[in-house]
């Protein structure tokens, strides 16, 4: 039998194993020498502990409506792992735990499936380990593989396989389904990793077992790609929760940096957990600065380079960290200004023509995939324009256009030919403008090049432009982790296991103080329903984690955990505030950086990412 | 004053200097890193040494036109460098040599000058070293900067800072200007790293310079990012001369594969130097191996990858002899079989219907850049299109279209509309169609999803076909060196050092024995004549040195070089051969290979590149 851990379609993966022998090796030399990386744990596992919990918690926006749609988990407080000997094992009875993978692709995911399987073997003597396979369907149609040593080695620190993101794997479970999944297979925890939407599925699931007496826990791990997990506004006084959920979200104490005086303060303002984006990063940082060096040796070509990232534009802010553009478009800062499409051109253009000045006719420019939806008056006109091809005869001599209210006729007329192409043509299922289809890079260079011959025809530049439009996308997703990202998952999944053995439900694991050396990261479980605002569709709440946007405006915050006395310090929008004061001297002067590949030994190969340094206060 | 080394635009690049530390550091932390790599020699040039020379040598082809063209240095024997000691330096007198960067970027050209430098810094005291700036222009404008040190470190195992591949800088040199560089700076000697085109005008360099009795020698060294530098047919016997030529090509010595029967014949074919397409190769086949992974696991795409490299298909089916794609289109192959675009569309669609029935409806699929050039019908539809868009009106309603011929027509409504109205809108400024900038991973998708619905309306495909195009271009020509790279420039520029100092001329620097130990690697010089044929333009001979294409054929090709006692095995086509082998398992069965990013130290770090091994015989 081959090994396959939840690989989405049912697949298997021939790899070598290591008691066996018996699959050929499929594996790359690099991805070979992957295969033995140590993992080291933090101390607190290492050795025997105990679960500490806070005061309880309370929901990151309108705590009623969440208390009411999670009786049972709601209010929870949050675990704390530290030394001491208190957890139950004396039954000597072994556990059965399934878990899933859950959303898109995301390197790692299979050092937090290692990491809970070795806890159980670990701590836990006689457990099974149920995979279920193809994302949470397997869960509802009870497809699932018994996992091994066998099965597991061929995954650790390797590339996670998991199924795609598709709406219909992380839409609410079928409650009654995953019930009689649980039953028969006698679960007594379910780890789901995944991202916001799975993180709310996973506590809705908590709830739901919980609520019908079923023995069935339910442990979060999370997991983003592009850094949007987020934990909206924590209203509540400052204490052993919120120091938790910051702990849980990669942002906690920096030790030499405790201002002298300690204040207590409320936490109002949402946090970023940087984490698994880290392959992402570094793929496209290795990219970027390769076509950096293109550009600044050819001399004559401006790069348009578009980054994955749809909702947020974390991996486009932290590549400009790693990389230093000429420009970074960031899409929260398009929006918090309300700019324009030609504001954005005027501005590109600005720049161009300002190195055209000092002899320098090529950059760097970092566009996030998810531009466009950032600007407001390009969501008018596609809702506009969705209204009338649903209902207008669209005429070749455009006599259509005249149902566009003035503004945005004048924006489409502004746009280059091929994009109005594009936005009359690409249609979804459902009738509507296909706007991740819209080739930003592409648009872009089109309106920069009008706008210079404009200036040219006037004097105001003298420069030759010539864009070249790339698209960094899929070959980014699925990389090798870094040592950080598999040690960090692997850590993850290991306290999954350890709160599912202390009976905890509704949680979601939580590793921090990430900045110090491995053995001194705390762990530990935060409360799901603390992470969660509700929304109204359809004239009912829905609970929801809301996406984590790039934060804009700085401000230092810094408190003190009374139980496990730890300084958290923690500076919000300080990447964006670095990138923001560097980005003038980048556009004009040339400060290329590239990082290279990622380096699983030697030089750089500990390295964690420039957002996370910076929202811990390290200089980078 | 800034370090700066041949930077396209006379600007700086500002880095760490070793001695001075004047400079901020711009570099990242694995770029830091490699400065202080070692370059380790080949014994030989470690100790004494003298140049013994072969027998004359001819041309690829034409040898009496070549003789024409070159009647002071055709027929020059090629050198050999074996342990002894004659260079004569006892005049103590130091060399001035010049270096110049000629065409696109590659990794290690840098690595080149260094060992330039590095010898003369050893070997001949008191040298002085110019590095021209802005490629050939440098010359005949007499730009350029003395290489210090402090110039020179910041480069070392970096990433090479050329002109852009623009024809202007690679068309034959200035004569005139070029000879009054040489006279101004006194040069004994010059150095040009470039590809076929710069490597002959080095060649016609060397020879101008000997006719008008210059003391200025000129040795090339070879730079091929798409490792379509070629030698044709050698109409001479077996020789010393030959031998070298497959030395220089990387092509050498496998001592323990030596066929029992030694037997002295003809060398009639052409030899590929895969040399310097290492980091394109390695970063290319990351993030085809990333491609792959998220293809399986997503279960739902087949990924169309257009990979860099127009003339020749090297890179592509070097990238799918690493990572084992689903398909692979070759472009000689494609060729050599005449097929046409229905063809290649119907073998693509045939693998996908197979997979389908298997229950994978998902892939990689592999296409080189310059496909559509090999494609027959494709030139022959882009040509009558070419004479119809510059005479004819183009009428909305096709009337045009009866101006194209039969099979032309009819390919071009077989093509999708998109493509047509590529090939109607896209000109160069000479009124032709840009055949580069037709997205061929994009055509084939639409061709194939045509394909398959056609062949669903008859129950013969069942699968769902979703396509996603990617083009891998600029983001892989500028990454760091590998070690094998590095250590392979350092040879080349060390070994063209010893040349000058020996005072040979039109040669062209040789590193052979490549799959053994550094210190085993033979070094020498080839006759640049030999490398070449003539082509008939504009009713004259041009001399050429032929882009060398991917070998279809097989055959093994062993030699004994009489006078250094090496052994020669060269394995023609073993490369495809190897792929055409496997290609319908990997076609199949899903043999994926991840190789994962560049290693600079620990497993996997000091790879050789597959196509070479494959062609010296070793097993991969």
């Amino acid at each position: 039998m081959a090994a396959a851990v939840l690989v989405a379609n049912g697949e298997s993966a021939a790899v070598k194993t290591p008691s066996t022998g018996r699959l050929a090796a499929v594996y790359s030399e690099v991805q070979n020498s992957r295969l033995d990386h140590p993992l080291p744990l933090p101390s607190v596992l290492k050795n025997s502990f105990k679960i500490v919990d806070g005061p309880p918690s309370s929901a990151a926006g309108n705590p009623d409506e969440i208390a009411k749609l999670f009786p049972c988990v709601f209010g929870q407080p949050s675990a704390n792992l530290v030394p001491g000997d208190s957890i139950d094992n004396s039954s000597g009875r072994g556990l059965k735990i399934g878990v899933v993978l859950s959303g898109g692709q995301a390197p790692g995911g299979h050092n937090v499936i290692s990491g809970i399987f070795d806890y159980l073997q670990d701590r836990c003597k006689g457990s099974t380990l149920y995979g279920f396979r193809g994302g949470p369907a397997g869960i509802m149609k009870c497809k699932y593989v018994v996992l091994t040593p066998e099965y597991i080695y061929p995954y650790r620190n390797q590339i996670s396989l998991s199924v795609e993101a598709d709406r219909s794997c992380i839409i609410p479970f079928q409650f009654k389904q995953a019930e009689e999944t649980a039953v028969k297979l006698d679960l007594d925890g379910l780890v789901v990793i995944g991202g916001d939407d799975s993180n709310t599925n996973a506590c809705l699931l908590a709830e739901n077992f919980r609520s019908k007496n079923l023995k069935t826990s339910v442990i979060g791990c999370p997991k983003t790609i592009d850094g949007d997990l987020k934990c909206k506004e924590v209203p509540t006084s400052f204490g052993f929760d919120t120091a938790c959920k910051i702990v849980f979200l990669g942002k906690t104490a920096i030790r030499d940096s405790i201002p002298k005086e300690i204040r207590y303060f409320h936490f109002g303002s949402s946090i970023l957990p940087i984490s698994w984006v880290s392959p992402f990063r570094e793929i496209y940082a290795e990219m970027i600065g390769n076509v950096m060096v293109d550009a600044r040796s050819t001399g004559k070509y401006y790069h348009f380079v578009r980054l994955m990232g749809r909702a947020a534009s974390h991996i486009t802010l932290e590549c400009a960290l790693q990389t230093h553009p000429n420009i970074t478009l960031i899409g929260e800062e398009v929006a918090a200004k309300k700019l324009t499409l030609k504001n954005v051109t005027d501005y590109i253009a600005d720049v161009i023509c300002k190195r055209a000045e000092l002899g320098f006719n090529y950059g760097v420019i970092l566009i996030p995939e998810g531009l466009i939806d950032f600007i407001p008056e390009v969501q008018q006109l596609i809702a506009e324009l969705n209204e009338i091809l649903a209902h207008e005869v669209v005429d070749e001599a455009g006599v259509w256009k005249q149902k566009l209210s003035p503004q945005c006729l004048e924006l489409f007329d502004f746009l280059p030919p091929a994009i109005q192409d594009q936005l009359m043509l690409e249609r979804d299922p459902h009738g509507n403008v296909q706007v991740a289809k819209i080739e930003t890079e592409k648009m872009l260079i089109q309106m920069v090049e009008t706008e210079l011959e404009v200036r040219k025809q006037v004097s105001a530049y003298k420069g030759q432009f010539k864009g070249q439009s790339h698209f960094f996308g899929y070959e980014g997703r699925c990389g090798l982790p870094s040592n950080f990202d598999s040690t960090y998952c692997y850590a993850l999944g290991y306290t999954a296991g350890a709160l599912l053995q202390s009976g905890k439900t509704g949680l979601i694991s939580s590793v921090g103080n990430l900045a110090a050396p491995v053995a001194e990261w705390t762990v530990g479980g935060t409360a799901l329903t603390s992470l969660m605002d509700v929304e109204r569709r359809h004239g009912k709440f829905k609970p929801v984690i809301k996406k984590a946007m790039v934060e804009l405006e700085g401000g230092k915050i810094s408190m003190l955990t009374r139980s496990i006395s730890l300084y958290i310090l923690y500076r919000k929008g300080a990447p964006f505030k670095k990138f923001a004061s560097l980005r003038e001297e980048w556009a004009l002067k040339n400060r290329y950086l590239n990082p290279g590949p990622i380096q699983f030994v030697g030089p750089a190969s500990d390295n964690v990412n420039h957002t996370l340094l910076l929202e811990l206060g390290a200089q980078v």
